[in-house]
């Protein structure tokens, strides 16, 4: 997380939460936290929600004859999760999430599995349609407490310069 | 959707969802049927259950003085959305997803707004490591009621041939 106490008045202070397009440094790593323990009820509701219907997510019967042998995770809901523990490091101040590349999926995981998430800066470069922004590129991994890597992806995001974000 | 009833006695019918590896031809096209709308509440439970920070999705205040005057639907809620329309026509029977390529984010997607989803059937191949499986991949466009294309990806699963699957 990037955190700034901005003075709003004597002895008065304003959350100020994310990365300006100036803050990136190319070759920096963000490691996220707090991580993340994937429940039972995550997995259920978030599949049942999005209108998955997959009975790998949430029927246990089917799920102990597959090859896991337990059900296995969501994966848009794991992708979520890692993109959003993600937000306050690297696009809390974006203007729009322009899209992914490369998402693969390493590794099975399970309810109750513990995640975490780091990014690193790709590349950086200024907009030429918008002066007042910039476009970041950054490949996040997703890691598992016992370290297993079950994600990577490279996403590329709109930010504001320094000054012309909504809250300036 | 791909439906069967399978006749598990007399006059006692089991449905059965999803392609087999067989059941997949290059160049289809199949359209996802529901769609959905998203509300309000869909945007900001999911936003913040997947610890995503970002105020344009929860904010209606901070939202009104973005560049789309109003909250934006977060985008891992469309792909999940889209990606569970398309199950029960393409990965239902899935052993596992494999990955996304190229997920573009092409307009944005409001509360309120109607989306539906339609795949492409680009590619399938046999599975060398496992002779009961293959690889296919699909193209997924998500499109709102009025046309609008708001993302397109190309998705690959690993699915059984007939026979291999586990309710086989």
């Amino acid at each position: 997380m990037v955190y700034q106490a901005k003075e709003t008045g004597p002895q008065r202070y304003r959350e100020d939460i994310g990365r300006y397009f100036e803050d990136f440094i190319v070759g920096d790593v963000y490691e996220h936290r707090p991580g993340r323990t994937i429940s039972e009820a995550d997995n259920q509701w978030f599949t049942l929600l999005t209108m998955n219907t997959h009975p790998l997510h949430f029927d246990a019967e089917y799920a102990s004859k597959s090859e896991f042998g337990k059900p296995l995770v969501n994966s848009t809901l794991t992708l979520s999760i890692v993109a959003g523990m993600s937000v306050s490091d690297t696009s809390q101040k974006a203007i729009a999430n322009l899209g992914w590349t490369d998402i693969k999926l390493t590794a099975p995981v399970f309810q109750g599995d513990t995640i975490y998430a780091e990014s690193e800066v790709l590349d950086k470069r200024e907009s030429q349609s918008r002066p007042t922004q910039g476009v970041v590129k950054i490949k996040t991994t997703g890691t598992k407490a016992d370290r297993t890597v079950f994600i990577t992806y490279e996403r590329t995001i709109l930010v504001p310069k320094r000054g012309h974000s909504v809250d300036d």
